[in-house]
């Protein structure tokens, strides 16, 4: 089995390509990226909290480990010629595409990061599923995409998988859940989404959309084995999601800082259960289906996220302030986010971490690097 | 008032420019455009069956004629700079987004198309939003783009005009429709769609998402005032549309082809309907409003199409055949399309033409160019 991983190099990326290797020893894996991640986070003047090594030092690391069947490629997969070179000469089995631009806050910058995103994220999908299609593997190859929750903006009704009935004039029909995102970024995995239903419709192509939700957390049973085997960890105001953002604040005694009230839910994922879901969809029975997952375990409270930290942080000895500042976003920010994960459920029947049971842990793998957390928290906060 | 008007050199486009200068003659109208259509035409190996001046000659016939209000600058909207250049100079109070690569089955071509169509299409309109957000023109900017009918899909309900109420568990909600697109191309324009969707909500932008149908014609009033304001009209496979093709093929004795049983119905307008109502729409209310219409006067069978053909060829003594082959597409054969069009009528009370009144006078205006369409009778089919 051939095993493509796309953005091996990133949050989700590196620890998927671990657990991918451990659970498929037979399988080649191999992992693409063209560390744009490291820059764009360089260039908002911030760093991983946790260091990470070079691509060969983690591969060397792994390999030591017992990881020997992952190999990587430097590219740039809107490159369309490099991503049909790539899939012509692998002929996949499996596609999991993780590479993106991640984060609503660095598309919303300007104009020129917005069309940067557009670009870099369709695009990528685009070429992988035209480049699978000429090189006759629809019937073949499973695409699996990590895409987002945040596809599905706060409608007032509980979240459906992928799919909702429409009524109109009595009529009705089950269609796709529209793109009611609300960022560039997020808008941009609901063009995905669509593209990949559009290619299970015309193509059959085998299609698993993960609607990933926000993946919070330092490390998996695999990055903690060796200090070359870190992910990042990342905490700026651009690249850092919710709950990391939280646990560094906390770590450096700057209070958590929370955008109005609050109250809204957003979906939640341990990095440890997501990259296990993720591995579980690459097992998932071939055919011609579009699966979709919620992969998220639990909606909570951004001040529930709060609350957590503050208890998390007991145990080290932090005492945690939390205080509240204007919304700069447009948002409902009492928004009851209610998530239907019936078929997740499946995917991932027992899930190890919820946002309670994991702040311990998160604070205690940030302790020590709390000096590099400290050097940069003006980085905590939106620039003024 | 300052009005920008994007593919001015297009099939619609250009009369568009022609009515919009008729009836604003106190505005100033920009018309942009890369001449992008002219070559993709020319690269399949095709021309405008009725032929086209260049723009100088397109500009100075429309001077004689009292259209002394037309502008035009040659430039790519996907060229981030040059847009923001173009809406900082002239701070338009409508943009009229008419460009784009506009043909599914080009979109189908290879990946190469499909990335190219993706990135024209959705950048360009990324790009114009961009712009006027940075130019702080959410307030004052009307935006107006024609997109199509070809984003609902075909649903198992009568189409909506943009919004459909959404069900889940008992809840409702009424929500944007879904990118049910059956192509690349069309997907492209479901993605502006969203992508407008989000900057009214984010910008408070003032929006008009004109769904547009299947444009078919030959003139407008204006058009045929002078052979050099003529605007284009294609009919080979990649670039003309149904009815346009259909016609092209009975004035050469080729039989009307149709791609299988030809019963599903498809929404259609009159090259003149489409630009009074793109004209109205300009004249529509500020504020913050994200308004959809569906701009179609109806639905037509393919095979319809096909006998009101054959009924407007008999006052020319042209004998028609019609013939049936297998269908390559991926669509559903006998969709039964219903439209909502309530909104629509009240952009367009009376429209001039139906396809059954209106394929005689497109017939006699092919006529001179007769020997046009026989040279290039083997671009009417996809190519083996």
């Amino acid at each position: 089995m051939n095993i493509l991983l796309t953005g091996i190099d990133g949050y989700v990326g590196w620890p998927t390509a671990l657990r991918l290797s451990k659970t498929f020893p037979s399988a080649r894996i191999i992992g693409v990226d063209n560390f744009a991640r490291r820059r764009w986070v360089e260039a908002s003047g911030c760093v991983s909290a946790i260091p990470i090594a070079s691509m060969p030092d983690r591969l060397a690391a792994a390999a030591a480990r017992g990881f020997t069947n992952i190999s990587f490629i430097q590219g740039d997969l809107t490159d369309l010629d490099f991503v049909y070179q790539l899939i012509r000469m692998y002929r996949f089995d499996v596609v999991l595409h993780a590479a993106a631009q991640p984060s609503a806050p660095y598309s919303h910058i300007d104009g020129a990061r917005a069309a940067f995103t557009q670009h870099n994220n369709v695009q990528s999908t685009l070429n992988l599923l035209w480049a699978i299609h000429e090189s006759g593997l629809d019937a073949t190859c499973h695409v699996i995409e990590t895409t987002t929750m945040g596809v599905y903006g706060a409608p007032e009704f509980e979240i459906p998988e992928g799919f909702v009935t429409a009524e109109h004039k009595g009529r009705r029909d089950r269609v796709p859940f529209p793109g009611m995102a609300g960022s560039w970024y997020h808008m941009t995995k609901a063009h995905d989404a669509a593209h990949l239903y559009l290619a299970n419709k015309l193509w059959k192509m085998r299609v698993t959309d993960l609607r990933t939700a926000i993946v919070y957390g330092a490390e998996t049973e695999e990055t903690c084995l060796d200090p070359r085997l870190a992910t990042r960890f990342d905490f700026d105001f651009y690249f850092g999601v919710v709950l990391n953002r939280f646990c560094a604040m906390a770590m450096t005694g700057h209070p958590i800082t929370i955008y109005g009230k609050g109250e809204q839910r957003k979906p939640q994922i341990s990095l440890e259960d997501c990259v296990q879901s993720t591995v579980n969809a690459v097992a998932l029975a071939k055919g011609a289906a579009f699966d979709v997952y919620n992969q998220a375990t639990e909606p909570v409270a951004i001040v529930d996220l709060a609350t957590a930290i503050q208890r998390g942080a007991v145990p080290l000895g932090l005492d945690v302030e939390v205080v509240h500042i204007p919304n700069p976003r447009v948002e409902k920010e009492e928004h009851a986010m209610t998530i239907d994960t019936a078929r997740f459920r499946e995917l991932l029947p027992s899930p190890k971490f919820t946002v309670a049971s994991a702040t311990e842990g998160i604070l205690t793998a940030l302790l020590p690097y709390r000096d590099v957390l400290t050097r940069h928290r003006d980085r905590f906060m939106t620039p003024a």
